[in-house]
């Protein structure tokens, strides 16, 4: 299953060989993947198109400095660390990164709503979509949860799983048969039926089921890449969304490692406890036994609270 | 057709029927249709849920006023007229609409384009969607503009037209039956089979089409709706999104007259000419005959131009 | 030391005499105070203009609702805490509230960065500024901190605070004095020399230093004030802007308590640990005796840890 | 009068030096460039300190595209032209820059308005300001306008103007030695009395006047760039922010000279018409001789269109 065709490869080849000198903060860890596709679920991927500084930008722009701004590396990430600990988030806002991005509609909706990044969509009102949908793998196909109204439970049994994906599959062909008819457009571009007109394309799309996939270019600062990556790399985010904001996050340690690092520790390891959950916390370590009934807690925060704890 | 169900007009009915005092600024011409449903294609509503401010929170806020603000409406017309002409545009800002608005997925993805609103989006992870999809009215249905890659040409013939409203039902039907198959969800809510688990709701809703209604609260400011309604009410937009906006064009009139008035002759009404269309302009009223070949204006601004000109 | 002019005063009993019928969402909390100035400083205040929605807002947008949208109250309060223990924020975005706030231009510097808010400032381009000036209480008069670089330490001596408020005091006089001359404007508004023409206003402005007063409209939602609280509230914030969080906090449990409540349990009492504390916090709780030494914390985040755990 | 001490000089001369390769797209214009202080009023400067993308990075995104995206320059500038003629924003927010800029406090505050953008200041909370404060040129004294509340008229009498700049020197001066007093510190950064404990930074900036100069990182992308220059390079914006304004209009046709060209042809040299504006030209186009009383308009809105129509 390929996901570029021959002339997408040759324009990537070509943007890679291209090279230039630059006064400007290179990341070599970027330099290396610049605009390569990396393959995300089943004809998807993540490109990296630009990026405007690295960990040094943070710090220069931290120390509004004259020159690099850059010190010891310890010394930056100590500042790198401080920021982030302390929600100083402007100087995190002095890097940017774009993405082209090719991802299923329905994945694509949830993204859209962080609003603090610049995108520019593919139009379907302008261009004819290729025949491109997503089809999960027989071990995504899951159960509707049972304790979370919102999420996945068990995996279903191979007779249910094979019956979906038949449906999924035969719908997602059928959708775009017909699109093409409407279009009066065959696979090769050409009219079907020349005495035909052919719908709108602005009309014809709707017809297109949410596992097509859409593509965009997708730009962002690094303060909210990682407010993007802290809600969509979590645990909670759909399974579809989460494959690509962990292809970000190696995207990040590659271009920001102290940031990443910085950014691991602070928020992807951290943890939050309510004020209960404090005052809690502070009765166990002075060796006072609790119990859920001895808070103010919900069972679902006390929950959550002692899985925290008991994790390792 | 029906949009709301006996429950929603119901509820819809009491939230209607409550009142209480206020010191607040009130908009008695949004008041008469608080909360309820104005019809939009065949399966869509606007509704307005709330607001802040009126006309006169726009001329308070510009005096940054101890007291209402307000003065003769002579004087505020002519200072809104002022403000929207010379685009100062933080006055607007201050005057706030929420509305509860039903529409085609393909019409949300167009719509949420525009950042500076709040949207909270009804969740296909956590319920399930109804049966309710969009089917264009036969004179919807238009051959893809020869002139302008991005739009309608003709409407298509009645054969063709009833073909194409064909394939659209059924295609529709289908991915229903099969959302609700995967679920293993029958169309009262029970599961078809109690042995089968039923897809997570996350993942079964990939099987629907663009063409089915979402909903959602959406929250904006009077300056922001007006960008809105600008590039919404266009003849450039999307009939099935220019008829959300036309909508919200008579809740803006009803809402804020004084500004209603001003945004139609200062932007809607308005024309822009470009620093090539004005020396033409010029030349024109001092008598001179100009052609296209006199200016440097493309072909298709040059259209523009004199299409504007010729209009009455 | 009178905050208001009796004109100001009587604008003011004017707009809260006024009453008036609606059928949206009243926060009878907020309509007791609506209009009044809330004292700040010397000479600021904050003020509350309008509001959109309260609690019921918050869980009728979450729920997308035909109705009211709100059941028991202890059924909302659940949604509310498990929306801000979960980071489900566009539900608070959906009420909104508008402040007039008279502040000293050295706090509008800081209050400005908040980027989610719409603001509408006198201008003193156009209008003239009164002689308005903030002296700090002596009390407030604090030395740079040691430990901190950007705080404040011990209050300096009696002595030093007269010689310090003798220079504040007199070099604000002066500057107004100055500022009005250079305006060729006296203290009743008259020209002060017929003959002289003054400085344009957007020029004299800049003799004025930055404990002068200015005001605004300010305007935003629920979620982005709790972000505004949250830091500004916090016992980091410069003194002087975290009067006004302290004011508006209390406008906060008016408006919304159910949310307030949910606020000060999740965020302002709430502590984070990152990925090292947390993996600190299980050992000690089984028991082990954790040294800085024994943890990869840096020394001062080691003493932040330290000191939450301690806290009673 | 140096902008820069020896040492900033140096920081910048290394920061220029230093070169590297990159895959990028790399703008020859900025390269040249890139660091170098270009200076504005009579301590202030603009630097660019890094960029994403340029013309090519727009038609790359509007073509959303897997190489370079531009084809020959004659349709890339139909393009660009069309975009934004056409109010395509969206590829114009793929481009991006980076500028430290040194401006009085006054200047930034207006800066500061303009929303859409990433700024870290220089913390007066932290550090201590230099003795730099803007006192204008002799032909910048211009008295208050008579028609416009909000601008200037004609320049100030010498021997009146002699008189402001000495009040402006004078209480800048003074207002700075008693900064450093408060703070204890004398000029070299000493304390003056070893015994007294110095004023927190935070509390003595509030002494210093509107003039004194204050820098920042300021990011944002080509489209929010351009909303600034059209506000701020226009004739009606204050003087000292327009010259900052002219110096970035200068780097935006080094950075994009196509989007530049276009700019300069469709916002600043072009004129919008109210919808009674265009009625009037196709009526005087039409030959008949049009006056104010035969129109809709203000008089101050028609002086401002036959003003528009008259300039050559």
């Amino acid at each position: 299953m390929s996901v570029l065709s021959n002339e997408q490869k040759l324009q990537i080849q070509q943007s890679r060989e291209a090279s230039a000198s630059t006064r400007r903060i290179v990341s070599s860890g970027l330099e290396e993947i610049l605009y390569e596709a990396m393959p995300v679920l089943d004809h998807g991927f993540v490109r990296v198109i630009d990026y405007m500084g690295d960990d040094a930008a943070v710090v220069q722009a931290a120390r509004v400095s004259y020159g690099r701004g850059t010190r010891q590396v310890s010394e930056d990430r100590g500042l790198i660390n401080y920021l982030l600990r302390h929600w100083h988030t402007t100087p995190f806002e002095m890097a940017e990164i774009k993405l082209h991005v090719k991802m299923p509609i329905f994945v694509a909706r949830q993204w859209i709503r962080h609003r603090m990044a610049n995108v520019n969509e593919y139009s379907a009102r302008y261009s004819i979509l290729d025949r491109e949908f997503y089809i999960p793998a027989p071990e995504q196909l899951a159960a509707q949860s049972v304790q979370n109204r919102q999420g996945r439970g068990n995996v279903v049994g191979p007779v249910e799983a094979e019956r979906i994906l038949e449906l999924l599959k035969e719908d997602s062909q059928r959708s775009y048969d017909h699109y093409l008819d409407m279009l009066n457009h065959d696979e090769t571009g050409k009219p079907i039926d020349e005495n035909r007109q052919g719908l709108a394309r602005e009309l014809a799309r709707m017809n297109l089921s949410l596992n097509f996939y859409t593509q965009w270019y997708w730009k962002t600062d690094l303060h909210n890449l990682m407010n993007f990556l802290r809600l969509r790399a979590d645990t909670h985010a759909q399974y579809e969304i989460r494959v690509y904001a962990d292809v970000i996050l190696d995207v990040l340690k590659r271009w920001v490692p102290l940031t990443y690092e910085a950014f691991r520790e602070h928020r992807l390891d951290a943890a939050t406890f309510s004020g209960e959950g404090v005052k809690a916390l502070r009765r166990m370590l002075s060796g006072e036994k609790v119990e859920h009934s001895d808070t103010a807690m919900s069972k679902r925060e006390w929950d959550e609270f002692m899985s925290i704890l008991a994790k390792r």
